[in-house]
């Protein structure tokens, strides 16, 4: 096992056109997740991954399950919760950058997630534990099982991998900037966006959003700059690392898991911090591309296509 | 005003085509509430009808709102929750007796329906107060704004018509039982079916159900019988009223709304009891052969034309 | 050419699902016109046909006329009429035998045909002059160009066939029949359904009908009696020919136009005229399987199939 | 009542795909009037309209007025027309800037819309007439109607607001022209597009074109300038207010429609005239990133947000 | 391991709608393949199932073993083939006994299944070996494979189950005769269809059949009978054991794959032989109500239901 | 007879979206075929074309036959095989430049084209020949038909039109490069792309292409250079000729063959060469703003709309 995560996924229902929702009558569904994105990223990519979850002992839980394990993650940790439904949401589009979200996710099966659902035997098999923001945000029990994750984690010696993805949907800003931090101080490496910086340190300086981290304990910091790219700070390096242009945004959304997933892929492969760094840009340029989170994650060849070709032209091949 | 009634309404996901939920991809979406089903087929008969319900201030609500009134129905005493989303629910169809459904209604905005949300003004507009058996079980204070109305009504002389329409998913059998026994006492005229006869008073024997309602107080009894149509029993007469053919029945759900629309189009136009169950079981035939739960409701030139060509041949009109 | 045929082709529109029309939001179009689909059909079995009509200079009369094209017959006669529109209809199908047609055709190109269009030398070409009493009711040109027609048919000693086709959204009753006797003083053979021989003469029998027509000069009368098969009746035979079976009617519409094809095919294929209207009754049958008047017409592979196993079983062949 | 209109709303069909209409086999439907356009957009922005109309007493026909209806209009005044079927109309999109349209309108339910149709009571209710060009243009009875209404608001000491709306297809320049210029002489504002003052005033140049209006009556000239915003001319100020930015258009058409709709909401909320107009640019980029004529018409709630935001970036919110 | 089987999925493009084929603009995809359908089947049951086949190095091998592994099916013995394309067909679906296939599988992937793919190792894992008489059918090298597979799974003890699953239009009727009768001489169980049976032995006689097999070695027979259900026969007993009853065949493709999951997974939980044909005519029963050949595959709840409900009537929870 | 054309047509499936192949379950099925795609882009333009090709005696080769026939070429050479299936392939578009294609050809219907299919008698009715680079790398029938009607043309003193069109996954570079240049010998107008220039002859100027292929005996060489139009060589010019802007590119495949019509159409009008190349680059233009290969091929009036109007505006015409 090279990664495994935990967290919840549902089914997302998006409208056949962007527009109001009030006037979509078709939709259609994909399964959506975070940390399953990101598992699912590694294991297009040839790692192998496994997923610590919950999904309702209903149609929509056989759905993510069985796309999850089709994907080639392992999920023989997933639980079937017989009392409480899988998690839905709708996404609305008006464009590109005009995102709104509904969730029905309140008290959703993942919601029961619970440190006895974390085996230590498990983690001792994985070279790393990915986390996010969104697990201890989602119940009091799902905190704890993230916490008792970390826990075991550092006793095992495993790397952590925190990408802090704050929900304000899910919980209030002092709680979340309270438990988030607490997580800062353990995790080795983390992946934040900028308005997430700003958010936990108050200030729009990338530089000095990776000195606090630093400062909190955190030895590799990579600040996700969308188009722009990414800001690399370990204790020996701080540089800027370009994007990759895309030609239209066709969905925003997934490309923050994309990234997560380049990197350690990256990581994974014995790369250097900057070429992992620069992987992760070019997943997560490439899911924006395509709608869904997990359709343009990208296997080895295409990743290898893309990365080779962002300078050159037509690639139509017969 | 003709009919009042309360109740949800919620916005329901409907796969293309048959088959285990898992495997779909795609999903239209529809509105689909009990009393709105009946007051939608009332208005589209040309009566005047009205809604007591709540949506949340969201896309959904936006969607059930424009269609209800759309429809013709007053939806003056419909307030937009700012805090609870509308519910929402999924339907899968394996074939046309084997349906299920999964729920996103807890805690939803019709929910907060309340006492002080039923005005009196309102109800003393109208001839009838309509109301089923899922409006008090969605939460306590929807049981006390229902029995609010009906002691309203009864005040203002209202007649008070009664369809039990039992949500097993929704409450216990205990509560359930305790509750609809309640209103029983109080309405004037009840539509129940038989599974629910048998559930309320443990005997499949049909003129029996209608006695022991009448002891209860209820001086009109329409029994749906499905296929075979409806027995109706008052003080003066009892008799079993069969139903219409159907070549082909496309969607099950909503035959009973319809049911009701019909029968109380009946009465409103001053038909003989006898005769407004034979529409009532006209318009609970017209609505399953189409998808959808206000699909097939007729106006009155369809209902005109299905009744009386029901036992006449081909109707292409060109 | 072995067939040629006079009459307008327009668009159909046709909802997604059965349902009534208001409730639909997705239409498929398809070309339609009772003459081309009687030509297409012979032309799938591999006669020579052509079409005499009109089609605006639009992109329905594009799509028309590559349609008919396309399946081989000739479009050489067909104009493009710069100064009206192609006529379009909408098909309502609430189940298979409710069907309601909102046609707008009303000045359509089609009703521009006029004597003039119909040229002496291309039915000299022909074996057989095909029409039907849709034509005369476009327009006062179009009742002179088959009149015309006829008169050139018959100098050139062409058999005219001739299925009246009755439209009672299209004229008044009493110019109808006046219209329709007269073009049946004119034609050798014809094709009327039940309903239209009542029309015309007043009786519901058959053999009556079949009579009335044969004092007006018609030789072959062939009653189509839907799934009871047909009737047929000349000089030397009158006898009852039974139809196919079908396992369900998926749209009721185009199976006089499939009836006549086969019927005519037969009598190309020098073929007796029981064994013909045989072939009518199975390409009848085999257009109401499939949804659209063409879609179902079949080419000799399919009907000899259709033919042979109509009494045999299953017909998966893998 | 704030705002009443007089208009013909159609059912119009889209393709799905852009491309020539021939190869099209799939179109949705949605309803399409300028004026209904307008008082939608009013009514979703929480404004009290009424529609004075007419539709056929057939499926398109309620269509159209449950879809108005539902949207808030009130659609007492809307005649169902037995006689004549509600217009239809095809939209070719081979590409942003080039669209087509195949009407089939003429002898339409809203041809028949005539004076004696024209409440006086109803208009003593509004604060604002609302007219559009294309009304006159239908048919004499429709510009009867028009000059009956003008008369009747002027007395009742209304405010009468003009788009002139030109549609070459449906009427001579020579009659256009007399009958807008005779409009003009009595409207108190006018929304005319560039390409309209030069039809009916032989100038390019803006501020000429307002001073035309000006010397024949008009208070306050509103010019429609596409992208670049919109002139803004009355006795007291004359100023250019630029556009808003759009990042993709989707469908070009109803812009000017929603345009009325933002100025029209800002006069109705005391904005000032540039504040009016400010609002008006922002209805009209709106509406053009959503195909549809009214699915881009906003809320409240998201014409705040535009506004605010247009300056902002990323408004994806979880 | 329960069971493991050797053989070619491939995708299936199905059209949106029945017809000839040369009329259909919109098709979907899905997997099929008669060894797969039984695997997933049996996994669906909560059994443990391995696949050992060859998919193409392209997008719909990759779709291929997505869906497979998905469904819970062991893909560890699966091959990409850098060489050969995964196979592709299309269904033609004229009527519900009408189908007709087009095939693109000739020099696929999985024709490239040979000996040295099968390991003993792997096959000593499982209780059974399941084979169809498909495979022999696609190449030399995959007849050797099956072969191979039999003498070793022999060589371990295994049962080996047997479907001839004959498909005309991969081999000749001599070569396949031969070769299929030398698999009967060395399988256990055989679960033949009528017209297998006619094929092999050229009797109709249906105890006749099951002693043809049962003289060549095979213990225990299975005759597929359709509707009728099945007839059972070993030493010790012969029967006829009734079918399901199913209100509407959607897909017949399938069944038979269906038939033997169900039938392996009655021997699995040590079910009698006689309940074991009960459960194959029951799955076989429900996959021909689904579109598809492994939607209608059902869990072990929807399993339960339909069993006990075949008999009772309506079905709809909500 | 203006251009007659010798190669493949073949079905092309299409997915919904774009995406990896993998996740696509929707397909749009076309027909296209370089040949045929110029021919019909002719043919749409007035011209009279006609082709030699080969179908399968099945479905699609059906759809193939009805179309091309359709768009008004003559099909009385296009031979249905009954042995050999018709080619499909598959295209996955991941975005607007990266284009894959999986093929399912080998064996198909037109690999079968061989020299005696090649009518002396019909090529003599032509002006021009036009062939490309596909169609000698089928097979060697199909490469011996195109040298065989190269002499059979250059005898009857015809233009042969050649454009390389090179697919390199038909055939090895070796093979490719010898037969192309032995073609190149033989034809008196070509039209090859940059990259098709390079790979014949090792550099990448242009002029110098040019240069080589007269030495060669081409006469009249137009090389196409995409968005920058395209440079024009013959004895006594050369010069580069600028393109047309497109605004948004949909589909980038069909553009070659869109250029070879308008090209070939310029000179059957008797336009000068650069006239005839402007044409050609505002068909190709027009071809990638639309997705299929044929559906964006303009007749008349949109070619000219589209060659005066791509200077000016909006286009909205109602």
């Amino acid at each position: 096992m090279d990664v495994i995560s935990i967290g919840e996924t549902m089914v997302l229902f998006t409208p056949e056109a962007p527009g109001q929702l009030r006037y979509s009558r078709n939709y259609s569904s994909k399964i959506a997740g975070a940390e399953t994105n990101t598992l699912i990223g590694l294991s297009k990519l040839g790692h192998r991954t496994g997923w610590i979850g919950q999904v309702g002992a209903d149609e929509f839980g056989a759905f993510i399950l069985s796309t999850v394990r089709g994907e080639g993650v392992d999920t023989s940790q997933v639980l079937k919760n017989e009392k409480a439904p899988t998690g839905v949401f709708f996404k609305e589009l008006l464009n590109e950058d005009n995102v709104r979200i509904q969730y029905y996710r309140k008290g959703s099966a993942a919601s029961f997630i619970a440190p006895d659902q974390v085996s230590e035997d498990y983690l001792a098999k994985a070279q790393y534990l990915y986390l996010t923001g969104i697990t201890p945000a989602l119940s009091e029990s799902c905190k704890e099982a993230v916490f008792y994750a970390i826990e075991a984690a550092k006793r095992l010696g495993k790397t952590i991998v925190f990408d802090p993805n704050i929900r304000h949907k899910l919980w209030g800003d002092e709680e979340a900037r309270k438990t988030l931090l607490a997580i800062v101080e353990k995790v080795d490496i983390m992946l934040p966006g900028v308005a997430e910086g700003e958010f936990l340190f108050g200030t729009k300086n990338v530089p000095k959003m990776a000195e606090h981290l630093h400062k909190r304990g955190v030895k590799t910091v990579v600040m996700k700059l969308g188009k722009k790219g990414a800001y690399l700070s370990t204790e020996f390096e701080q540089k800027f690392i370009p994007g990759f242009k895309v030609s239209k945004v066709v969905d925003p959304v997934g490309a923050g898991d994309g990234f997560s997933a380049g990197f350690l892929s990256g990581l994974l492969d014995g790369l250097s911090l900057e070429e992992s760094v620069k992987r992760a840009c070019a997943v997560g340029a490439m899911v924006i591309t395509v709608s869904g989170d997990i359709e343009g994650l990208p296997d080895r060849e295409r990743l290898d296509d893309f990365m080779r070709a962002s300078t050159t032209a037509e690639r139509v091949s017969r």
